[in-house]
């Protein structure tokens, strides 16, 4: 529990990451859809700069992502724009949220398309899992958020006692 | 249920697809461990190949991507090799599994690092779902992987009546 | 002067764009400081995302980038994070200004590394000038760059009447 | 001559390797044509992969690679699926054979485009020729073609006798 | 032969092309030797331009590229230099010349590491063969490269016949 | 004043670099004309190796770009020729002048359609302003581009006596 963590707390607001990609060519199957591969590029992307941001290192290499839809195809010349916050954080690892928006740039239209939760874990330059700041909450959505995935994380990390997981974490 | 299904069906092995791929500099952070999302990519890359060719059409969306885990990082200078077959195939969704492996080329050492199921529907050239083969599993293994793949699906389905998912599926 | 444009005036902070990127290896010469051509194409391309918000269409192309300044090279692993907003309109002409941040995720620091005008032209299916929202400045920091874009526009047209510049201008 | 190899020899299936790739317009000329140069690249690749299974090593470069026709024009949207396998080993060069076949996705149309022959030296860290395993031909198939390499290598090796080929080749 | 090619002539000169590229970390494998691959991609575009200016069209599709030794391996940061020129040309199809140096910035020292043939053919919308203008070779040099690749050309033209070969040719 | 200058001057033909491209999906906004960012990363690259050539080392670093106009759209399908020759030196830094032209390889009609000045300072392995060779203009040409450049380059100097810009220029 990050209650012992030594290191000062840091607020939701300062590693937020936006990023945002024009779909082209190259992001697309033949018939002009863009490949889902293409969007988790792009997810893991924006939730590696948030998480990094928080904990003070490039250092940190994704361990999960999420069940993700692609329910709402996204085309070719579309803008996607992709918001990140974290969530949580554990020891070494850090729950990063990211919202996935799809922008017609001819009719203004903007859709949310995704979401998706992407975990990470902070190592130091030997491999090994190195504590991270704790992540302070401060408005009530930040609280809930930060509340439920607490509970998945006691749940998950309950579950998997004597697993393969990194020891740190 | 595909029973309907007026084409012919196709057996797993008709669809099978391997991609292999040397994890290079532009793959991987700035400290050398491969991004996630390099390696979804390359998942949803295979994952289209094996549904394109069962569904007889490249006009296949990814819908889901299941939660994948990247407990154990991929160095560059790795060969990532990508296993994808169908495990099973609705009305017009087709349910693809891709086992991930690693391969050192100096010490030949593999492993699996991941596997992840990931969900495509076929559509025609408005963009709706359109029927696909019903799929034919022929080993011991097949069977079951297909039977597990068809409760998970029934179950999701009962969940998701009157949702939005597409109307086909 | 904009002043008999029919279509509905936007205010500037409905087409900020922001654009983040890490630099990578194929970003950087082979001495491992990132190519100007890298920084400018990302410039473009944040520019481009706002211009074509305001103008209500993707079909905006560039007409102009003024000089800019590398004093300070920026190293790989570092996050590029590009801010643009408009600085002015003309009938189908807009001028964005862009500013530069680059951000050490190691360390925190954030600097601010270049700033730059981008000048676009709304244009039709025939390629042919369009006319484009006017822009409504609204803080006090708006209305001046308002301004001095507007003599600076106003300047440079007279030195060019009868030049080559689209009729529409 | 292999004979007096000292390390273990390996048979051809050890080090087969398979590569696909979905034709995308990056890979085309503007008339949508994919380039040669695109399928070499993959050629080159895949080719690699068989060279360096079998080296044990990863440091094995391109030595040459042997006429190629294009008879056949790829289209955009082509899956592309490469297959290579070892044909002779000399004692530090290992010869690979490619062979391209193009699939159509939509109607599952397969086709064999190109064929050819890559040839790697294995290296040490110093770029020297290190020697490689000895090649152990299994089927009927493999011992021709490997009897046909080995005659066409000992030309070659007579006719550039105080050539300026690596010395241990 | 040529002779009756109703089209005017046009020397070597106008359709010389160049093209230089750094390589860069993606060109290259994980120990920093660029991939044949690599310079086979950029022998077949420089070649497509000379082609694609002498037929004065771009679609003119690589029907071969001959026999190509890589005996001095380059290096990540060396500037490669590639020259192409036309050396004959058939009713319809276009045999071009390239010659590839590799620079050391840092040093100025420029060897020659290959040369390489590449072989077009002119095609019309249908993707049959269309005829080309007839190459007029001015210099002593080029008469004589002219010459040596007419008695090649019509060797394997005699000895193809009734091939696959495209009938124009 | 390079008058000072302790390395042997060098004259302009010896630095000239060219460059060519052909414009391709990836190069163009989702409505097919191309991003000014991708002619600026083509005109930052034949620069670099203008300068490079000049300096007799890689460890060059872009420190401005003059403002460029895009009046004229490229087209996908589009040849871009790229020409870098140096126009001034400083004690350390390099103005490259390139002139960029657009060749479509249908018609054959070839257009200038931009110019732009880059200007490099060369650096010690600390990052530190490095001496050049300096610049012999030996056309009349070349003397009337350097001697207009050297009064420009006094003019910025002497504005920005005290400024921020690399004690060495």
């Amino acid at each position: 529990m990050p209650k012992t963590n030594s290191q000062h707390a840091k607020p939701v607001r300062a590693s937020k990451a936006v990023l945002s990609g024009l779909m082209m060519p190259q992001d697309a199957n033949p018939m002009g859809k863009v490949f889902g591969g293409s969007i988790l590029k792009l997810i893991d992307n924006v939730a590696f700069v948030a998480a990094a941001r928080h904990a003070g290192t490039s250092n940190c290499v994704t361990i999960s992502m999420d069940k993700i839809d692609f329910k709402q195809p996204i085309e070719i010349g579309e803008l996607v724009i992709l918001e990140a916050k974290l969530h949580f954080t554990g020891r070494s690892s850090i729950v990063v949220g990211v919202n996935v928006y799809t922008e017609n740039l001819d009719t203004g239209h903007r859709r949310q398309t995704n979401s998706c939760l992407v975990t990470f874990v902070a190592v130091d330059d030997k491999g090994k899992p190195r504590e991270v700041p704790r992540l302070r909450p401060e408005t009530e959505e930040e609280k809930q958020i930060y509340h439920q995935a607490e509970i998945r994380y006691q749940n998950r990390k309950n579950k998997i006692v004597r697993s393969r997981l990194p020891s740190g974490e």
